[in-house]
């Protein structure tokens, strides 16, 4: 129990910072840091309203409230899929792509400085063992114990 | 990077779990459920706003949002403090406290069956040495390294 709330303020202490640091520098709040990386990790640039709210862990309409503000912003545009009449994608512009490409200094500095500088190799390497177990999908039996 | 990512996928699968069980189970989503356990484990139940938003980890207009949410569900009522004029309690009602008494069967659960039970002893020794580091505050040197 301990263990789990220490979880959960690393999380909110981390993000704080992280996201005061992207507001401060650049007046964008860390989830529409995170569609802005997403698409532009995707082919094309784009990506299915559906799979970017799975990729960026918000619901449908978290997701639609956010791409509706990106692109009054300019920085994301939508399209319709031309495979599936009823769906849509989201795209990264190019000015998004600037935008982006100017946030990510500061964002990848402060994972450095809040996270990264903080932990050994050995600390990382643990870290990312526990988290693997922790995302097991329940049944599927680990490589450990194939 | 990956350990960052690994890091923030645990955080949004486990709490995304937790919500789940107790929205099917009792209605109540999982900031409420912070908010009933804070009060209740402080004196007299009560705890100034301010302090409330910092436990819980949620900006003054998220609380008073909440707040105003679980006051008109009966969970808690708000109370001036008789020692400073302009500053507000939150109050745990008994019925906030019989709500919290029954979700909090589900919440324990779901941590063991999320988080606890799928590390051994060794991993939580681990993990809470890792957070540590994470949380400890910037220039302030550790007990080890004094």
């Amino acid at each position: 129990m301990q263990a789990w709330r220490a979880f959960l303020r690393a999380h909110a202490v981390l993000t704080r910072n992280l996201e005061g640091d992207l507001l401060r520098e650049h007046e964008l709040p860390l989830p529409s840091y995170d569609v802005l990386v997403q698409l532009v990790e995707s082919p094309e640039r784009k990506l299915r309203m559906t799979e970017l709210a799975d990729a960026v862990m918000l619901s449908r309409s978290g997701l639609t409230r956010l791409v509706d503000r990106l692109e009054r912003e300019g920085l994301v545009v939508r399209e319709a899929c031309l495979t599936d009449g009823r769906g849509l994608y989201a795209v990264l512009t190019d000015a998004g792509y600037a935008r982006l490409r100017e946030a990510s200094g500061t964002h990848l500095r402060g994972i450095q400085r809040w996270f990264a500088a903080r932990l050994g190799s050995d600390d990382v390497a643990a870290l990312q063992r526990i988290l693997g177990r922790l995302l097991e999908e329940p049944g599927q039996p680990s490589v450990l114990s194939a």
